[in-house]
């Protein structure tokens, strides 16, 4: 920094499309402080380090950068400053690596910073790690993979014909797509270049009549069957494949080869350095940025992908149902039994459905205080002993071809104490409350939040999370554009979206709790009053009843409980054996 | 406009002030139209004339515009398109009285319009209609009173002092306020120029050294006692009266008299006429345009307001059950009482209040269908006569010199129908759960919105208005910034925040039903969850246990309402004689 003349250097946890979980090559924050949550960005000035985290990570930040001289700075809380904010007016020039920054945030860092300084100034020096991390990971490369119009149910053709249409409307020629969930999406490929996310490292450059994809590696290289197949199947389609890094080319060449072709893009995705070349490229008039339009379409699942979903939530909870199961027999049969061992057990359970490719994220296997970080990683060797006690939380999913599952269950081992009974309670009304909801088209998330948190708040309890996530469809178990959160956020909950319930409460030091089912929008009529939507819940497996407190709970609370425990065995036992159809029978006998 | 050569013009139910109700000589739109509700605007081109109004409004709308050939727009409601959309691309020449419209609005029509035409242009026109209305009423001008210490909690010299501390902050030297309750906050003055609202048709020009109170009347002219005295009582405080007419000379002489003197303006409540003027008169660098900080500071009432209003409540929930009684006693005796008769009682009884200065809005006294118009105009004659059956809802509030009230009460007269008392309950449902509302500090109102209306949501039922609005401190019975409705506004629910709690229901044709309550926003402490809020309850006025369907109601819910429903009891009974005591016990006994 010294010598390059540099006042400060921003690194973000991010790859150069955006994602939320980085391939190894990115784990840049990692590399340089130690800090392994998925959320978490570096500022770096000659006298200051510091790591910018939200709520979820608060307590293992701490822990992981004790000793380290950097320092924790708390968003998404009551008056926190941003990397931009605390930037402005202490520093004059800024290097970030524009890889792996969006167009927006160099933008707001821009403008946040010039209105303490006008001659500040930020550096774009891509991959700027390079030159002092040695064994830097390389770009990954995984097989690809296609989707079928039975899984996928819309053909690429007709979904490429869907964005030319919205390219018409808006008066453009071109658009770059770059977020990887986007191209999967349109393109209807699946990779495994980032952990837990099927997705290919590539850009797609789509015209009135061209589609360029540009991936790492190419048809003619030595490429795997199933890669070589792939490629086929879209040069078929009309998709050329093209070399990752020729996407400077190609958009040189779109805008020498067309007079006035003008380029959509969305700044809210789009890499900084790649926005540059766009820039610099076309001239302003010929450039138009906004919202991708994949992101609502990609988000409101049709026929198709519901059909399958129903289907994913249905194997995802005979895995579940075994796995309580098993864990719950293992602890009578006094095993020892570690949060490792049993997230372990619960991977391989899911990997014997066919068409599973790996989980949505990495499990979340946490005993008693354990529990108490929203995002405990669970370490693999000399992870905490579960005992029949207390409050066992589990959060983990699954990618199959047919769809994405996520899903909490907070499991009493054995006798809890009256406080963790009284949290579990108001915690599932909160998750029932979310779940029964009806409301008016047009409502949004931010409105609805206050039921997941309403019987908490009552009792001055609260948890430092959003309610609610989108999950994609055999995509990321993160998508937008709708959550459920306090934060607004304008986008209303439209039918076939898919929106996880999964209000908690985290008591340091002693226990977390968590109960998280997923949800689907659907219609529910139209009256006098207007036109009504509600949710199906898609995540089918039990809920433990003995650690409710019958009397905190309503009438109807009581009778949502019992029906969905009920609807639960009905939907499960006939694909179970004996043995654990009885035990769920068990489990899900009404306590009304 | 054939003459002038305008394409359209229009007339805004507002006043130069920004007023949500106007004086008789701002009553344009009614003069216009005919259409005589609270909330409207017009719209008129060569070949088409519209009004422009809320859902509140709809269907007296419709009949008081039906063969006018004026044709209703909606808005606030999906899809809805506003007047500068709605002119944008039709028409280049717009005529507007500026003197009645706020600069804000006149911004948005600009930018709107010059989207699909960059010729357009607006004209201001300021008294537009004298040259047609040849009766226009004259400006209102009626004594001035002050408020003392011991009742504003707060002197005109702190106020100043405060809002002179804001104007150093903001690198301010002068501040013009435009909008009556925030003049008649500042001042301690209190007038009676618009009806239902304690207000004095002014300007005030507030600098480091100066207060200059642009008023319709001014010293020397031949004024009542009572204003001459409250002239005085200002001018000892150091407030130059002017007239009203001298503030664009004021604003003149500000800007040649001091160099570089910056003026800060709120361009949402400031009209456009006299917006036009600062902007030529002083130069763009030194106008700030920001939210006036005394609309915040107004709506944070003090621990003096705050006792005077728990007495004001209390007052008036006397008033509320005399009157309900006189009403129940009066059909068992078999009179013949129509809505108006009732309104008038109901005034009568408030007027007779110590500190009584008048209704704080015009009654609404709504008998079986009437009431479906939620905010329905009783006629003087011809008013539809109370029976012993079905429900009649009133919705009244007083000015007093110690606190402004609102409050609506649906009394069940004799038998209704499953259906009325289904709605009756699930409206209840929605007051209480938002009265017993516990929330963290940051916590916005239309994050609590869905508390008042989740019952009739899940069952399919609706409300078109807000939930609730702030109230002022012997002010107007609608103030900002705070409000609890589906429309996003990040403003916090504060300590010391006055607001409403009216959920509804209307069907059309048949019944309506609203029951509120008024809520003061107060601390709940803290734990290690955060700060903690909630609401106390002002109104003190029975609610009608008659038409409930228990079953429909929670264990808590039913508590919350015995627990109301004797405190009121406890609370007044000692104010009441012992007939009403005797009768008020029988309508507050427990019904858990």
């Amino acid at each position: 920094m010294y010598s390059n003349g540099w006042d400060a250097v921003i690194i973000t946890g991010s790859d150069p499309h955006a994602s939320e979980y980085p391939a190894p090559r990115w784990k840049q924050v990692e590399w340089l402080s130690g800090f392994t949550g998925e959320a978490g960005d570096l500022a770096v000035t000659m006298d200051h380090a510091g790591l910018w985290t939200d709520s979820r990570y608060f307590i293992q930040a701490e822990e992981q950068l004790a000793g380290s001289g950097i320092e924790l700075h708390k968003t998404r809380i009551r008056d926190s400053v941003s990397i931009p904010e605390w930037l402005a007016g202490k520093v004059s020039v800024v290097a970030v690596d524009g890889l792996c920054q969006t167009a927006g945030f160099i933008k707001e860092l821009q403008a946040c910073m010039e209105e303490g300084n006008e001659d500040c100034r930020i550096i774009d020096v891509p991959d700027m790690l390079d030159r002092i991390w040695d064994d830097r990971p390389y770009y990954p490369s995984t097989p690809v993979t296609t989707v079928g119009e039975e899984v996928s149910g819309e053909s690429r053709f007709r979904k490429i014909t869907w964005l030319r249409k919205f390219l018409m409307k808006e008066n453009c020629d071109a658009v770059l797509v770059t977020s990887l969930d986007e191209i999967a999406w349109l393109l209807n490929v699946r990779g495994n270049d980032i952990e837990y996310n099927p997705l290919v490292i590539s850009y797609l450059l789509v015209t009135m009549d061209s589609i360029k994809w540009y991936v790492r590696k190419v048809a003619g290289d030595s490429v795997d069957q199933e890669t070589a197949d792939s490629f086929a199947e879209l040069e078929s389609d009309g998709v050329e494949i093209c070399s990752y890094d020729d996407v400077a080319i190609g958009l040189t060449d779109l805008s020498s080869e067309y007079e006035n072709a003008c380029i959509y893009i969305d700044p809210g995705t789009m890499n900084y350095n790649v926005y540059k070349q766009i820039i610099s490229s076309f001239p302003a008039d010929f450039v138009k940025e906004g919202t991708s339009p994949v992101i609502l379409r990609k988000a409101v699942k049709n026929n198709v992908e519901i059909r399958s979903l129903r289907e994913a939530y249905l194997e995802d909870g005979i895995v579940m149902e075994k796995f309580l199961f098993w864990l719950e027999k293992s602890l009578k049969e006094g095993r020892q039994i570690s949060e490792y061992e049993v997230s372990e057990k619960l991977t391989s359970l899911r990997s014997e459905v066919p068409g599973y490719r790996g989980n949505s994220f990495a499990n979340i296997s946490a005993y008693g205080k354990n529990a108490a970080l929203p995002h405990y990683s669970t370490p693999v060797s000399g992870s905490a002993l579960l005992r029949q006690e207390g409050l066992y939380l589990v959060d983990s999913g699954g990618q199959y071809i047919f769809g994405t599952t996520d899903i909490t269950r907070t499991v009493p081992l054995g006798p809890c104490t009256a406080m963790e009974m009284e949290d579990y309670t108001l915690v599932l009304k909160g998750m029932i409350q979310l779940a029964s909801a009806v409301f008016p088209y047009g409502t949004a998330g931010c409105q609805l939040d206050i039921l997941a948190r309403n019987a908490l708040w009552r009792s001055h309890r609260n948890f430092g999370h959003g309610t609610g996530h989108g999950i994609g469809f055999y995509l990321c178990v993160h998508e937008g554009p709708q959550d459920i959160r306090q934060n607004f956020n304008s986008q209303p909950i439209l039918p076939g979206m898919v929106i996880s319930d999964e209000p908690g409460i985290y008591r340091e030091g002693s226990y977390g709790i968590r109960h998280e089912n997923v949800l689907l929008c659907v219609g529910d009529g139209g009256n006098d009053f207007g036109d009504w939507l509600r949710f199906e819940t898609l995540t089918c497996c039990h809920i433990d009843t003995s650690a409710i407190v019958r009397n905190l709970m309503t009438a109807d609370e009581l009778k949502w409980l019992d029906e969905y425990n009920e609807r639960v065995f009905r939907t499960l036992s006939p694909c179970l054996d004996t043995e654990l159809s009885e035990w769920l029978y068990s489990k899900t006998r009404g306590i009304q």
